[in-house]
């Protein structure tokens, strides 16, 4: 029986839900709903960040996803990617990490394939200094197309420290975001590998989208 | 820097998002949006369950709340109240926790004055059965008027282990439900004080309903 007395020596269970992990698509549940995202017109990047790791940049703007309102925090890069899918790697994750008034998480990952250049990552790398941030005005939408919201649904944590748990992840497995593989290139000269290991899925549920 | 050859010693910041809560309302932020509740005809209680520390309930049906779809887990009872506001503690709380598909948590926290007998208390406290499980069908609709949902909304955790954090808690501070003195005495004489003792508020904000 929980004592009330021991507050102190309570068991808890963190740690049990974390990011990133390796979505088998076997036991996936079908969707339920179809990702439902919008973004205003504000909702673009406004600077870049050296961030050590990798590239972030600011952003902007709202969105309403599964008709809840956030404001789009940041976004950043993986190379190579952090989730897997069928236990298959993609070279390239790219996270929007949107927060809610009351501070919780949703990002979404785009698993980005070797395929055409972006204009925007050219962009993003042109602008990239090591020793500065740099104001940019950068339209990310086109990312996030309506035609290509296929993926993935869940529970899990950010993926550096704090590592804080409870975010909501929607994995889109067919982004309209391609990079080039000289882009990757790039990428990958200016910074290290920095993709955490897949974490154990314990008893979660993952939603096809 | 980050380094991510070793990951495990990466540090974390679990614990730090924990209920309850003392709410202290100079420090809330005014309302952005009133609190969006609804149920559907199946929203009641079907089990009653000897918890040991309390009564639980199993609930069934779904409720819409701010736009998003959840199923009324279970119901449960703390004596005294658990979250404090102002630094006062109310003789009772019920929590109402739902769960939405992808297992995000909302609880929604009752702070219940002493004043006029509850109808469904009463069949609660005449149906509970030390030993056995009851099945029940109780209403709870009424403990939910539209025109008594002020309160407030954060981010926090579960109250018992395994403690989850990020469990979104609506607490309403003038809900229609009462409880009698006499009602309070009898639950009181069943289970010892099971509130959890409030903790740090951290970074987080609390937003006025």
């Amino acid at each position: 029986m929980l004592d009330y007395h021991q507050q102190n020596h309570w068991a808890n269970g963190f740690g049990g839900q974390q990011s990133p992990i390796d979505i088998d698509p076997k036991i996936t549940i079908a969707n339920q709903q179809s990702l439902s995202f919008s973004m205003d017109t504000n909702y673009h990047l406004t600077k870049l960040i050296n961030d050590q790791t990798t590239i972030r940049l600011i952003g902007a703007g709202q969105a309403v996803i599964f008709n809840r309102e956030f404001n789009l925090q940041q976004v950043h890069f993986h190379a190579p990617a952090e989730h897997l899918i069928d236990g298959q790697q993609y070279p390239f994750e790219v996270h929007l990490v949107h927060q809610n008034t009351i501070g919780q998480l949703l990002v979404v990952a785009l698993m980005v394939n070797v395929a055409s250049p972006s204009d925007q990552l050219n962009t993003i790398l042109d602008h990239f200094d090591v020793n500065n941030d740099v104001d940019v005005n950068i339209d990310i939408t086109e990312w996030l197309q309506l035609n290509d919201r296929t993926g993935f649904h869940y529970l899990g944590s950010l993926t550096t420290p704090p590592l804080t748990e409870g975010v909501e992840w929607i994995v889109l497995d067919a982004p309209a975001l391609t990079i080039s593989a000289a882009q990757l290139k790039r990428y990958q000269s200016l910074f290290a590998p920095n993709n955490r290991i897949p974490q154990p899925l314990n008893h979660r549920h993952i939603y096809k989208l």
